[in-house]
């Protein structure tokens, strides 16, 4: 690949300097304004550069400075990533050359104007990806052309090997590695930690690595950081799993799909929802932490990320037909997502919600129960020593006879118990209702975002604490939920929102939507 | 708009600090990893922050820095785009939240989703993008849904009255305003520095701005630098046009359509091509500069942007109803893009090819001399008084009698005269034929290459030097062409891309292809 090199035989080489900015996975270059390299303005619009230096290259979008503080005219900047990759020391000599756009860019591009893709693109734009090699912007390019039901499912399994192979592959050692995860947009939903405790009681092997959340009031990692420590090296983490048979970790730590990484760094952003990227983003992350057998939940309901029974059923098999042609044992469930799960919404109060399932209060949310356990009872299935229909007998008498709180507890200690659990966040309010009548809609995505504008993940105790569910009776005036937030501010904005639309709507016994799902 | 503030009413408030650093029409803020503001992932992975200071506020990609000579951890650094656009002094204090997406990228999700958007969300998308509201990957996405023939006529024509609304208008106060513009991709084709000057000559007000190459050897702003100043204050620009009825100048002083350079900012480095795009890029250009007469250039060719005759017919169906909706008199021709034009490409060569034609020097390419001659016949015509027919009589007499060239060098002298205008590079060598026949065929995109990689436009003398063109007959080592360069490593590179391909085709004179355009 032919390259214009501006630093040439000439006056030429520039000094690298380590910048201490964190671009996030894209790799910057700080050039000053006033260095002979930087002449013309196709230099800066084209945006990105490329770096020799030693027998490496990089490339890195190009910053142009006016600082001499950041960096000299005879020096190259680099942000803390590209400075790694590039991998050579501070004050050594590189050469600057203004970068083609990477070869894989005609892919994206023929994928943007129609064309179906065969697997040996896929993996040159992954790879490319994984590289560095493209800029955010070619990135979400990328995305765009693929998102909405662009890819057909071949290009879905394509995407999601290529995704897999663009990193290490976690090896358990056995034949039989669990792993259970749900799509995602229902709040409270935080039937993992009750489902591995008890799949692990019973001795089957569940490693489970979440992620925190991103765009909703908690994730897996950040209810179970309200309890215990989720950022564990890898080495701890083989040591609990082998000893515990499971964790409930966070799965940053490893270096497992890295393009997914990168991809959902910049998808999350956009707000963009592909199903293609969604089945090929998980499943590769599955088959990275060396996942066996996989249970996936697939809530629908009217404000879930799934909305049609047919759109679930379509996924459903988008996922089969990757899973068997990964070779992987692959179930997928359709389960209730009308409303949230549990009473909490944010960390702290699902972890409430989740000790108390764990613990048999009698408060507990039963939902949530319920859900957990049929959920655990199919993962259970999975044992061959397992009768077809007793794993949801199983796994109750597990829950039942205190053996999977005792689990829980293993685990909290073997990963490190938070002795200051957080409390709900002291600042509350009470959405009220406004008629008497029964509740016919709860609004996921308004608690959702109600529980965020409070301070939902990072106000660990901050969130919504649910009254009512659906089809429960209420009086005008009686609460349907109360906020909790940690600042002045943040509770006004959760207010303020609560009272444009509380989430919830009131009307008649018989207006009450049914469900027609599995659980 | 709900925010989540982390700032609040808590520990709070940062102080602004001014970050040199040229983040390129994106607003970039730096906040220290150990800023009590900085808390979780999802703060990071957002991307995107919204500053309140004073009365108003912007949004801006966030980096997190380790270096406190950059930004302290009670500072909010801000990239120097960002600290204008806020528009608040050094150490006044901000208040930091986490940015929902601009509004508008609803729309653009619809528009990824495949809806046809109306008039308001091409306006509120083009604001949101002028006020810097939306990221490079926003944009990127917005171009990719909008891209090859996504975009129906009327969004078109939306999308154009937004960018064109975006920024100011030039009002030259005359009722005449002449532009002359080529849809591009043809190396060598410098029409409009022999066109402006007979048109102006005539009398006509010709006010012509153009753009630096970005991805091409030379725009008409480096070959006319080759030769004058190029970058004139507006007030400067008005004068000349008022004195000599017409100015080749670059286009970026002016606040022109700012929403085209931003989206072309992203546009170019992702290689994307998009008819809609095209359009209202330049539509909203020319409308903004004031012009009331366009004539427009839409090379056809195999290894031209427009390739086939239909597509021509149909982009120029586009431009004729999106001019005549906005008012703008446009008449586009269809013309012969099956090789370059003239025989030199990059600034320096192609200059002295338009000075050889406005000399009537013998030697002057006579290709480049008859598309001028009809281009500025046509431009010509827009004059009521002169007959249908006539301009190209009238374009070739004032070109022969010398007028367009001493109108040259008073527009030379006008804009400042380059006195020591730059020689073809001395680091040369040439392709030769590999057998006896004819030229049957030359690459456009390949020819550009070379001349790119030979060091053009960075290095005005370097670039590719012409000896044959099509149907030409040429022995078996005769010359085809010569590449100059500044720099070994920059001819080393042309050398060795022209010896895996010189772009020349050689075959038998049948094999000749025609040009079935107007001219």
């Amino acid at each position: 690949m032919g390259k214009h090199s501006s630093a040439g035989a000439g006056p030429g080489a520039l000094k690298v300097r380590r910048v201490a900015i964190d671009t996030y996975r894209e790799n910057v270059a700080y050039l000053h304004r006033e260095c002979p390299v930087y002449r013309t303005e196709g230099f800066q619009a084209l945006a990105k550069i490329e770096v020799h230096g030693g027998r490496a290259h990089i490339l890195a979008v190009l910053n142009v400075v006016d600082d001499v503080a950041v960096v000299k005219p005879t020096e190259l900047g680099l942000s803390e990533q590209a400075f790694a990759q590039l991998g050579i020391r501070q004050g050594a000599l590189v050469r600057v050359a203004q970068a083609e756009p990477p070869a894989s860019m005609d892919a994206v591009r023929r994928k943007i104007g129609g064309e179906r893709l065969v697997a040996d693109d896929y993996r040159s734009i992954i790879r490319d990806i994984t590289d560095n090699h493209f800029s955010k912007t070619e990135i979400a390019a990328f995305l765009v052309a693929s998102s909405q039901s662009e890819l057909d499912r071949d290009e879905v399994l394509h995407l999601t090997r290529a995704m897999f192979e663009s990193g290490e592959r976690l090896d358990w050692k056995e034949p039989l590695v669990a792993d259970k995860h749900c799509i995602g947009g229902i709040p409270g939903n935080r039937t993992s930690m009750i489902v591995v405790p008890i799949v692990a009681a019973h001795g089957m092997l569940i490693p489970k690595t979440s992620s925190r959340a991103i765009t909703s009031p908690a994730g897996t990692a950040d209810t179970m950081e309200a309890l215990a420590r989720v950022e564990l090296p890898i080495g701890t983490l083989h040591d609990i799993v082998r000893k515990h048979r499971g964790c409930i970790a966070w799965g940053g730590t490893a270096r497992l799909a890295p393009a997914d990484d990168i991809l959902i760094s910049v998808e999350r952003p956009l707000g963009i929802d592909s199903q293609g990227q969604m089945v090929a983003s998980f499943l590769s992350k599955k088959l990275a932490a060396g996942a066996t057998h996989i249970l996936l939940d697939i809530p629908v309901g009217p404000t879930a990320k799934v909305r049609q029974m047919r759109a679930a059923q379509s996924l459903r098999r988008l996922f089969e037909y990757v899973g068997d042609n990964l070779g992987i044992h692959l179930e997928a469930v359709i389960t209730d997502g009308r409303q949230p799960i549990g009473r909490g919404i944010g960390p702290a109060l699902e972890a409430r919600d989740v000790m108390q399932v764990l613990g048999n209060d009698p408060c507990a949310p039963m939902d949530l129960r319920q859900k957990a356990l049929r959920l655990a009872g199919r993962v259970l299935e999975f044992d061959p020593d397992v009768r077809g229909g007793s794993g949801f007998a199983i796994a109750r008498d597990i829950l039942d006879s205190g053996r999977a709180l005792a689990k829980m507890q293993a685990l909290i200690d073997a990963q490190g118990r938070n002795h200051e659990p957080p409390h709900p966040a002291p600042l509350t309010f009470a959405a009220k209702s406004p008629a008497r009548g029964f509740v016919t809609g709860i609004d996921n995505l308004r608690l959702a975002h109600v529980a965020r504008l409070a301070g939902a993940p990072m106000t660990r105790g901050a969130g919504v604490d649910m009254f009512r569910k659906l089809g429960d009776a209420v009086a005008k005036g009686e609460p349907l939920y109360r906020v909790h937030a940690g600042f002045p501010a943040e509770l006004h904005f959760a207010r303020a929102l609560s009272e444009r639309g509380s989430g919830f709507t009131i009307g008649r016994a018989d207006d009450v939507p049914r469900a027609y799902v599995e659980f």
